[in-house]
């Protein structure tokens, strides 16, 4: 890749409406796409238009007043709910991170190939401030069975695949599904919750891979095991590193849940052109489940020697902004990052200590090129 | 290290009573030492006399009559608890895995000076099925104010530590402290808890360092900051890789929580000499918090190529053991194991990636040789 003084070239949008131009589309229909990276640390709170976009079916069309929500399964009285029933139970706010785990799947492809995945970047992650009702409180009026130990959810889409139509699908542990943090979600950011991130109701589990917020919630089963829907039993399972898609077996392989600790080098961007002197670095670094975020550092000699980056604000379920200065003479360099989590666990040094076929939850340290220019002639 | 055909040798047995002579003695006044690694696979629940001890100072002599547990801070009613009145609360049981934060320390000495700390091997690690009362139990007893944010202990203990005397002490996340795992026990393994184990009552902690499992319970405060007791502000913290004795601010780095993942090779032994053919190797793999050991894999290429180890039962808070068979022609190998959570996290590859001064938390790959010799001449 050649050395560029400017970020990546921004790609066409999607024919999809109200997503910022600048979004870096990885597929155009149906619309999956992220922010450059260096847009996402604007804010903390990423604004709705720039929220990265995952989808693997077209938004469904329901008009607002035939939207329905059941509840089933191992539960003592069924439900039916309707967006005007949703009303009737408190409100909850939370602020969380969504990360697909296919986040930085781009930088495995130079060790092999990942079939029928899409190359995110460091750009499928988002903030935002999410409103509606706990999952908990939903769950409490159908009352749950002491039987059920899975809750699995089902969409409003139709995904098409391998010849078959069928909704998108996902299964969270009961315990994780009564915990306050999960909602159903109603508003993103103060707004009515826009249609291609889920709307008008959608699953938010904080701290868990962004594929078991279901949008678009359809279906709510208490049973005793996870979900068998495609999305939960076949994709979204981090496979060894020496299976491939020839030798798998679709039975093996670990579902994903929580996210492993993880972080970014956002600016500059990779092959950045700098001048000499001092630069500052930032990024995001987002650890999973309850943890937080507790030390970022950033190397010059590939983790021979560490310097601590500063923090910004720490706010559980959300990802945590790190900033640094470097002073370079010109020359070629590497930048390397790597975050600790509250429980004292790091990232993995080298891409093929997390190598596998599916290119899921790549949180090797992160590694940026840089050039520094020689100064320039004053004349 | 030469290499032999039996375990280590086994080290005389401290002053204290009741511990299997094979202990592993680190320090023998105040005691502290484990069992053999290759002994800890004999059983998932440790023995009582094979269960590793963690001292910071000799076992308080209290007759039972006498022993109190205050509850004070921010509480709606302080509490003075004997050990009779333990008896009217609901009895609770749970089998854990506690860790010292020093566990695998021996490894980091080949990178640099670890001034003041025990150089545990893989023996700081055990598991016991405990009884008790929870702490949140108690709590409620005493009506938790809203302002408390964080529950700090006492020991009945008395450290002697840079020319002062004063207790034991740590604290948790309120949160933590209110869940249901988290037990003020006075059984152990079925028995009265030993008072080398922290009897007639210790605190269990399931998930989080051993050092917070309080031994010998003597005070539960209720407070709005972690506790500034020598074992929670001082040590038992994560520094970065440059910093040492020489430059630490202990006002700075992480206090430990939760265990970072881990794993270690428990037979055959490190330095093994070994006849050609199949051998069994065996383990454990620790996760830390709510998490479980989802995979190991062992490697004789130094990580280039993985073999998936067979896992034995998995419970919540407790260690994962596994094993596998190897078939090796003569020669010199080494042996790599490393682990993966329900989180996605694994183990860093090399011990400089973990290094730290205190040298805790030392969760890289796991590594032992072996020396296979030539068959025998069958004359």
């Amino acid at each position: 890749m050649p050395y560029h003084h400017q970020p990546a070239d921004n790609q066409p949008q999607g024919d999809q409406p109200a997503k910022d131009p600048t979004l870096l589309v990885r597929q155009a229909d149906p619309l999956n796409g992220g922010p450059p990276p260096n847009q996402l640390l604007e804010s903390f709170i990423t604004p709705n238009e720039r929220f990265f976009v995952r989808s693997h079916a077209h938004a469904p069309q329901i008009p607002p007043t035939a939207y329905t929500i059941s509840i089933d399964g191992f539960v003592d009285r069924p439900q039916i709910l309707t967006l005007a029933d949703l009303q009737h139970f408190p409100r909850q706010t939370i602020t969380a991170t969504l990360q697909c785990a296919g986040n930085r799947r781009d930088e495995l492809l130079a060790l092999g190939p990942i079939p029928d995945e899409l190359a995110w970047g460091s750009d499928a992650i988002s903030t935002a401030t999410w409103s509606g009702v706990r999952l908990g409180d939903l769950l409490a009026t159908a009352g749950v069975a002491d039987t059920a130990d899975h809750v699995a959810f089902l969409s409003h889409d139709r995904v098409q695949k391998h010849g078959q139509t069928f909704p998108f699908g996902a299964s969270i542990p009961l315990k994780k599904a009564l915990a306050s943090e999960v909602l159903v979600a109603d508003q993103m950011n103060g707004q009515p919750l826009p249609v291609i991130h889920g709307g008008p109701v959608r699953l938010i589990v904080p701290g868990y891979i962004g594929a078991r917020s279901v949008k678009w919630l359809a279906q709510i089963t208490l049973q005793t095991e996870p979900s068998t829907n495609y999305f939960q039993a076949h994709a979204y399972k981090l496979f060894p590193p020496n299976t491939t898609a020839a030798t798998v077996d679709w039975n093996d392989g670990m579902m994903l849940a929580e996210l492993s600790v993880t972080s970014a080098i956002c600016t500059p961007t990779d092959y950045s052109r700098i001048p000499p002197g001092p630069l500052r670095i930032s990024g995001y670094a987002m650890a999973g489940g309850n943890r937080t975020i507790e030390r970022v550092e950033f190397s010059l000699d590939a983790g021979q020697t560490w310097q601590q980056a500063q923090l910004g604000e720490r706010q559980p379920w959300a990802w945590r902004f790190w900033e640094g200065t470097i002073d370079l003479a010109p020359g070629a360099y590497q930048l390397v990052v790597r975050a600790w989590d509250s429980a004292a666990n790091t990232q993995p040094a080298q891409l093929a200590e997390v190598w596998n076929f599916k290119g899921y939850m790549n949180n090797a340290w992160h590694r940026i090129h840089l050039l520094v220019d020689p100064p320039t002639d004053p004349n």
